[in-house]
Formats: C-alpha cells, structure tokens, sequence
C-alpha cells in the first residue's frame, strides 16, 4: 500500500490465469488476495506467490489468502478468474460483497469438449451474465479473455491487447490502469454487451493455436491515423 | 482469364467494400462481376472500375456488370456485400443459382443506430444466416468483416488481417487465396458459428474508432511460437 494502490482480490485465483494476473499485480506494487473455495487452496497459491516475489527479488509484497467472500469483502476491486461452469454460482456467493466495486470479469464461456467452436450463452456473454447477476450497485468489466496465462506466467511482455468492455466509462479507466500494470495495453471497447466479442474471440484464438501450432494473440492497429 | 483464375461475382458490389474488393481482385488478374438489384446500377459500378484500372496501368481487365441473379449464376465464387437489412432476401434470390458453389459472406449484422453495440442475431451471425438459408449444396465461408471499406479503397497494404471461417477447410482455402490476391494476411478460423466473433469484433472496432479517433484493424499476433 506504500503508494496508495487498491487492494485486488482474485476470485478463483488459483488456477493458471488467476495466479498469472496476480504475479503481475504484485509486482506492479498492488496488494494481493488470493481467493478460493476454500481458505487452505487460497494459502497454497497464495505461498507459492510469495516465493516467487521472493526468487525475483520483489522485496515488500502483500499476499493474503481468504475464501472467496471474505477476499471480495476485504477487496477495492476483485477479479473473477473460474471456468464457465462456476461463473454464476460464484457470483450469487459474492454478490453482497461487491456492492459498490468493480468486477472485472475474464471468464470465457467455453463449452467442452468444442471449445474451439463460439458458443456464445443466450444472455449474449458472460461478461453480460456476470452484470445481471451482481445488478446494478457493481460495475462489471470484462478483460483479459484473448491473454493466454502461459504468457501471464511468462515474466516478459506480451503481444497481446486487451480489449475492456464495460457500462461505466470510469470503471474500464480503472481496470486500464490495472492492465497497463500487468505489462499489456488496454483499450475501451464499448459496452458489457460488446463482452460478446472478446470471450467469442478466445475460441478462434484456440482454434488458430491448433491449426496453426502456435499461441496466438490479438492486437489492434492503425490507431494513429 | 489468363491464368485461368476464378470468375468472381460481388454481389451487392456498387457499396464501398464491394468496389473496394472488386478493384483489388481486379488488380490481382481475377475476372470481376458487378452484381447489384439492378443491371444500370451494376453498369455503373462496372465502368468507374474499368476507369479506375486504366487510370493505374492495369492492361488487361475483365469487369461486367450484371443483376445479381445473373452475377451468381455466371460466376465460379460470390462475395456478398449488402447491408444486413438486405442480407436474407438477396441470398433467397441467388439460392439456386449458387449451388455447388463458395459463397464469401462479408456482412455484418450491425443494427443502426447502436452499431457500436455487438447485437448478434438469434442465429448466432451474419454467416450461420446465409449457411441457414442457402444450404448444404453451397459453402459459406465468411471474411472481410473487420476490414474497413476506406483501407480496401486505398491502393495500399492493410495492417488489418482477415479471419476467415466456415464449416468446409477447402472452401476457406480458396477464401484465403483471395484474401492474399487483396494484398492481406487470411487465417482459418474454424467453422461459420466462429463468424460471431469477427462480425461482433467489428461493433468493438467501430466504438475503438471513435473512441480514439482512428481505422482500428486487428492483427494477430503470436504465430510463430
């Protein structure tokens, strides 16, 4: 907190993306919450973040582990990292705890095993799912959904932009900031609605990987004219 | 015909991605038709075309002007370039005259005034629509839609990249040598369902463009490891 920086929980933080951003984010000087299930999964990756803040030599780090309602409680803004299949229920769980902050969402609904295909949900995103879930009083921010976390884990620069969607312009400006400071560039993108096209994106991105073999990235051009 | 290249038709092609697409494939030595509702307004396109090619040195040209029935029914590829108002009755009119052939689904489903809000059709896209409406006997195989008309215009390399989907490979292989004859990178990107993702990208691009007043294209990156 030397400089003042939000407190940022991470809602299903254990997974491969989740610990990515927050590795990001700790470096970048933001206090961390790893949120989980439960409190012991939390702490598990919770340690490993602090060893490795330790091995690169990041001297003051903050990293609390908490279940998923006590780190939204206890967060400025909290980010969702789950798969599909626990987006709603962890939302309703958090939902009171949010009241007031921002949400930023990275879920993709992908529906194995064609995960490949754009099955996009009847709501039109999950970015969408997640804003009528929490209602009104959180402002959801969909990011994140084109960024492999093998490149999130990687400790270098990516190619790859990141494309924020959200009702409240302010809300995406915050959530900017925090993608500047997790290395990448961030760029606002229209409405919740326009989640749409992010989280439909990451299936051609996992297509293209395949037929390709590689790990591909989006990234926009001919801003300066 | 000299290189025995394909006969290409542009089906509603009197509008600025349909001149525009029409004057690179021109360029590139491929046969052009000019199809719109009707012969007159065709003929006019046509013949701004031809003016256009003499004006740039291009020696031997082939640019007829037909109704668009007539388009589908003589060419070996179509491209359809209508707004979305006009996209299910023109694909009911060259139905049969399709058959056996590809056809180059370039609309997106923007619903004025908001087109900078993703709004998909309950079919899922653009492309799934046509695939609905002309059937098995043709393949749909969508591209171009986040290529703005003003870049196909100039006589220059694009920094946009074309992503191109539809449920038959060979078909999008074809697709994507014609993308490259445009002067722009093509990538197989899965089946038509994955024709969501790029027409909603272009409601995102057109609210990056006003956002920050710029011709926002994509461009993927990444493919080489």
């Amino acid at each position: 907190m030397s400089e003042g920086k939000a407190v940022v929980a991470i809602l299903g933080g254990t997974g491969g993306l989740g610990t990515g951003l927050a590795r990001r984010w700790a470096e970048a000087g933001y206090q961390i919450i790893i949120g989980s299930r439960t409190q012991e999964k939390a702490e598990i990756a919770a340690q490993a973040l602090r060893e490795l803040m330790q091995e690169r030599g990041v001297a003051e780090v903050s990293v609390a582990a908490m279940d998923n309602v006590a780190a939204a409680t206890a967060a400025d803004i909290a980010a969702l990292t789950v798969p599909f299949a626990h987006h709603a229920d962890t939302l309703r769980s958090v939902k009171a705890a949010l009241q007031g902050k921002i949400l930023i969402d990275v879920t993709v609904p992908l529906v194995p095993p064609k995960v490949a295909r754009v099955q996009l949900p009847e709501e039109g995103s999950a970015g969408q799912i997640a804003q009528n879930i929490l209602g009104e009083g959180v402002n959801v921010v969909s990011a994140f959904q084109n960024v492999a976390a093998v490149h999130l884990q990687e400790g270098q620069g990516m190619d790859c932009d990141v494309l924020v969607c959200g009702d409240n312009k302010e809300a995406r400006a915050k959530v900017i900031e925090l993608v500047e400071a997790a290395g990448l560039r961030g760029f606002h993108a229209g409405s919740i609605a326009n989640a749409a096209a992010v989280e439909a994106m990451t299936s051609l991105l996992i297509f293209i990987n395949k037929q390709y073999k590689c790990h591909a990235g989006i990234k926009l051009t001919g801003l300066d004219h």
